[in-house]
């Protein structure tokens, strides 16, 4: 699909780096007041004033993270993007400023690179960053995107991973396991279209799936939600390798324990209908899916009726002494540990 | 050399995402007081104060930037950091932190990584900067390396591209075109290696040309340098592509044309005598080598006293009327139009 096979496509070597760079970003504006100089100069300068600087960095590599026979390149550049603006909302922060660098090999033309391009564009523009910089060069083989994504807290604002404190409530953004599932969907009709290239898939029933594999919105409105709301979660993460593992986190960086409820976990109704299809424990796909890119905070007791009931939170556990350890409380209302690996042996259902 | 084929060799699967990050940067120290939160949380927290925030990124690419088999890791991981904040000084500003994302095949053992992250936390000691993030993941091949740099400068030291005038005089740090020629000798070498596993190198009469290779130093002292003559550059840019390159972009930038005296250009004595060894012409050498992260800057006539005579400062040229074009002004007084590309033709002497 992108290999560089029509006649009308354009090779990278006929631009150079320089002409690439320039090409790909021309369209890109600059917003944000904070950037005093963008592309073009040996660094860009920021000017944050008194704000806190944040500051951190995501690498997506071809065959590891992405699979381009199912994840069109525009999806692909706004996830790149989505990756690293998810940790900085996950620090109470606001996003302002991204660097993108590329490593490509040239079996893609240029109109592959600005379909990647249109999509790091859209979510530039949609979460209003922008693109300060980055580097574009050659790979020897597929298709390598390191973004780092810089943003401001004032320092009272900021929110680590190490001060959750026992007895707070364990609260989580959205629903989970979608962003898995979507991948398990994507990656079926993949082997059907090997084995029969003129199937047509039938994604209806997946819709949501598969948007929140190939599309995944950070979750920029909380820190504006929490703030209206008069709470300041004690620590935060944001949920990229699963919940569990992030849970794992939060407990280890703040020296406590945890108890999770099976039954407090928020899954979307496709998330149930379609673990049920694979044949998989939907409390699984939950604590393990992963790439959900919703938030996981704790807040203290004191601040439970701010937060229940507002369909943007559901609390899902509390956090505990460090001895209880770290646990799902299930359905049968049975503790069992949670580990960050080690779940793949429950995901298919026996 | 560097597969994982003996047996006492830690492979990367045995320890893990985290274990290995954890692993690799748990002997780096914090030095700066303007890094409240490093490696460890969703993003890094930094405090500028009331200083302008300096951001650039670079990504190496093995195959492309870099040959293992001349490149020793240490030196690699040293040369990432280097290449990075020659940027953040080519701006006039003091570099403080770096985040290190690196994409790396299973084919490399722990003990290769740790040789490299040896070399990054050498770079980090010596030009006192703090490792506050990265990302560690697999690749389906080679290894790839991406560094984003941070520092700050105040506002009125920031130096760009783009305010070179007419009559300034254009300035080069150090000498030019060794680090292309260490390559050459580093190439020649493995090729005679390639043939005759048994033979010895014999490196001695190349030792500066391979240093400037395989461990370039970027130019931190220039900054303190020109504060102390009271000297402020109207233009300046790092020497990464070529000086030939560069010239054109400060030109470019800055509406101006140049004139560069082809026999102002300082080269080290063994670049003179490696370059009609290997029957290329020295002076396209030196403006087309590339890699050796020099600084090239522009100052007002009026700071010629303070500039001539210092030996960490060679007066190449001075800028002109955009009109007059960008020349090269040979031994022989003849005026030569610089190309930042095309010159190849010329490498080998006929």
């Amino acid at each position: 699909m992108i290999e560089d096979k029509a006649p009308n496509k354009t090779s990278l070597a006929e631009l150079g780096e320089f002409g690439l760079i320039n090409h790909l970003t021309e369209h890109f504006k600059i917003s944000h007041s904070s950037t005093i100089r963008g592309v073009g100069d040996d660094a860009a300068v920021l000017d944050y004033k008194d704000k806190k600087t944040l500051v951190t960095t995501d690498l997506l590599v071809e065959g590891i993270h992405f699979n381009l026979t199912y994840m069109p390149l525009k999806h692909l550049g706004y996830k790149a993007v989505m990756v690293n603006l998810s940790d900085v909302y996950a620090m109470n922060g606001t996003a302002s400023q991204i660097t993108v660098s590329i490593a490509v090999s040239n079996r893609f033309p240029l109109e592959a690179l600005e379909e990647l391009y249109a999509g790091i564009q859209l979510a530039c523009t949609t979460y209003n960053v922008d693109l300060i910089g980055g580097d574009t060069t050659s790979s020897q083989t597929g298709l390598f995107i390191s973004v780092t994504a810089l943003g401001t807290a004032d320092e009272e604002n900021i929110v680590y991973r190490d001060g959750a404190k026992e007895n707070d409530l364990l609260v989580v953004t959205g629903d989970l396991g979608a962003a898995y599932l979507g991948l398990q969907v994507l990656e079926r009709e993949r082997q059907v279209f090997d084995a029969n290239p003129n199937a047509q898939p039938d994604l209806d029933q997946y819709t949501y799936l598969v948007e929140r594999q190939l599309k995944p919105e950070a979750r920029k409105d909380i820190s504006k939600l929490l703030e209206d709301l008069k709470v300041k979660p004690t620590s935060m993460i944001d949920i990229s390798d699963g919940l569990s593992s992030e849970i794992i986190h939060l407990c280890k960086n703040s020296n406590v324990g945890c108890s999770v409820y099976e039954d407090k976990l928020p899954l979307d109704p496709q998330v149930i209908s379609t673990s049920e299809e694979f044949n998989m424990n939907s409390t699984v796909v939950a604590l393990n899916g992963g790439e959900d890119y919703e938030l996981l905070f704790t807040v203290a007791q004191s601040d439970f009726e701010k937060i229940k009931g507002n369909p943007n939170f559901s609390i899902i556990g509390h956090m505990t002494e460090k001895n209880d350890g770290i646990n799902l409380v299930t359905r049968a209302n049975q503790k069992m540990e949670l580990t960050a690996q080690g779940w793949d042996a429950m995901l298919k259902k026996d």
